[in-house]
């Protein structure tokens, strides 16, 4: 076949896979320059953003927060956090990002043995960057409520917490859910 | 510059774009082919599967179950059903898949006030057909424990508590969490 035939069949096939790939390729940019171009006010302490996308995320578990909180909540991690959960292997690399998205509960009006979420309350964030934030075992963290950061006093909480319960885990509580 | 080296740079670029591609081509692919390529045993009544990769889809939301069944559970769909709640429009459209997973809640070691996923219990799908489905207002059930499904006399009270509780919302208990 001349050459010309075969060029274009091969820009056919690299627009068609250019195409179905541009969504992949558009969220491993994304996880990977979240700490590059914040969306929206960064927390104190640590400058940690939401991270644009996060809803889409794939689940690594849910929890239930007792009172005085009364919390449904989810955890849901980035690429590079899932894939690291994957392995096994600690600490999680550079560039893991999890976060909590959480909810007041409710009783289900439609099935009374169900709760359900309610109102969103805050979502937390921590991100994975040795250098950055070496100080705090590797992690910088965050917590905003309708996209807000919480006070300086509060997200200095999220260290001491984390460093006090699950420190031997690379500072994560939440294991992927089985 | 000589033809030959195009074509080599355009052949530099189709492979990168279809090596970023192929996990999004792939996901395209298992979502729409759920129902034509089973995995794994179906359930009696309604001949539904578990889809594969459903641990990677997006979350529709936690709840959790009272006793006797004590369960931490999660919603996610696949493409189709996210685009739907997130279009607001009922029926939910042929193609959608809803997956409940489900585990045993357990107090949290780490930190006393979570309660968090233990065993895994059931797996369960919800496939949207209306024509192969019209005489459960379109939607196919599966209820699966350790990937076997459920006997027949439990996949037969699916439809009995959804149309009974949820008819109007096209049969689907679980709202998008904000």
């Amino acid at each position: 076949m001349p050459l010309p035939f075969l060029t274009s069949l091969r820009w056919i096939a690299f627009s068609l896979a250019a195409a179905a790939g541009a969504g992949g390729i558009w969220w491993r940019i994304i996880d990977h320059a979240a700490l590059a171009a914040p969306m929206g006010p960064a927390s104190p302490i640590y400058g940690v953003t939401i991270p644009d996308g996060y809803r889409s995320w794939e689940l690594v578990g849910p929890s239930l927060e007792a009172a005085p909180l009364n919390e449904l909540r989810v955890i849901v991690g980035n690429k590079v956090a899932i894939n690291a959960y994957k392995s096994g292997k600690l600490p999680f690399p550079n560039g893991s990002i999890l976060v909590k998205l959480a909810w007041k509960r409710a009783q289900s009006p439609d099935f009374a043995p169900a709760t359900i979420p309610a109102a969103a309350t805050t979502v937390q964030v921590m991100v994975k960057d040795s250098r950055r934030y070496a100080a705090s075992g590797g992690w910088g963290y965050g917590r905003f409520a309708n996209g807000i950061p919480a006070p300086e006093a509060q997200q200095a909480t999220c260290f001491a917490c984390h460093s006090g319960h699950v420190r031997e885990r690379d500072y994560v509580f939440t294991h992927y859910a089985p």
